[in-house]
């Protein structure tokens, strides 16, 4: 923050201020519309320019969908981080996703769509994306097997069902499609939480 | 079928000649290529007869798909009446329609287009659809308590839990997306299906 701009060719800068003016363009006026010759023209260089530090559109929306995946995994480790129980952890976890999922898409439209875009064209990072995830699930699932708290034969193996039972409610185009049918998305969840919390058996 | 056919303008014969003539259309085109004149051509009409029948290409898909859900509707039913444990059934209806739903996908892609259309176009139709299976579900969850086999305190709630827990296999884009991507999701349902047993408390 407080480091002086040394210069404006500094590569890294650069890549930054590509990315800023790029995800403001499909913020404002969607992913699919935007080309790299308007992100060249905004800031004042020729699209060669910008291909020396991407090599497509593409490649871009994958460096932005990497920014936007790592705050649903910043979120994830806050929670994990906490005191509480791991049925505790389990519960605020999947629904502040949810939540963080489904405001994204009713506040932030374009967002939603080139998340949607990049579901298809940087599948490998949306993957490595919910692998992480699951990861964060199992570790959980490990706490509250040793607290005594789940009855978990392989914390891996429910870590993914986990993850699939609640892909309805993180998967951006059925959190859409539910939005536009009108349908109630938060008593589901509940109900999808206490199942799944049985599933792990929990205790008490 | 021993019947003779009395008049070719019954109207009830000349409305299933205009879905087979429909359906086999939009198997072998697609339905977005298939217009209300081509089948009309077909069958040797005008499109204003077709439109006596039906007010549009859009209601032709619904009567179509009306059959298509029947045939799992059908399926479903085939194994709830079996002689086998509820989690049997459980695990066979949710296998069966899994690998249905995949079967139509490889082996009839217009087939499947057709319900993908109809998921966003004719939403009502696939909603009572899915409440019928999911009614299914809660029979069988029924069963299961009633014989001691399950540990559930609201039949209703573990259903619909269990319907959104196997969206991802049911889901024609998510199978889709899946496939298309080369995942394996005979392991993953195995898994699943062992996950929601746990969840309705299955005893031995």
């Amino acid at each position: 923050m407080s480091r002086p701009v040394r210069t404006r060719t500094d590569p890294d800068e650069m890549r930054v201020r590509i990315l800023e003016v790029a995800e403001d363009h499909f913020r404002r006026i969607g992913y699919q519309k935007t080309s790299v010759a308007d992100i060249a023209s905004e800031l004042g260089m020729s699209p060669a320019n910008i291909y020396r530090f991407f090599p497509s559109k593409g490649a871009i929306n994958e460096s932005i969908c990497g920014r936007v995946t790592q705050e649903i995994v910043d979120l994830a480790f806050a929670v994990a981080r906490t005191k509480a129980t791991a049925a505790e952890k389990i519960d605020r976890l999947l629904t502040a996703i949810h939540r963080h999922n489904k405001s994204t898409l009713i506040k932030e439209k374009k967002t939603h769509d080139m998340i949607a875009v990049a579901m298809e064209e940087n599948w490998p990072i949306i993957k490595e994306h919910i692998d992480r995830m699951t990861t964060i699930f199992e570790a959980i699932i490990r706490e509250g097997v040793e607290a005594g708290e789940f009855q978990v034969d392989d914390p891996a193996a429910a870590a993914r069902a986990v993850k699939i039972s609640f892909i309805p409610f993180f998967h951006p185009l059925l959190i859409e499609h539910c939005i536009r049918h009108g349908e109630d998305t938060e008593a589901d969840l509940r109900g999808q939480i206490r199942f799944i919390l049985k599933a792990l058996g929990k205790t008490g």
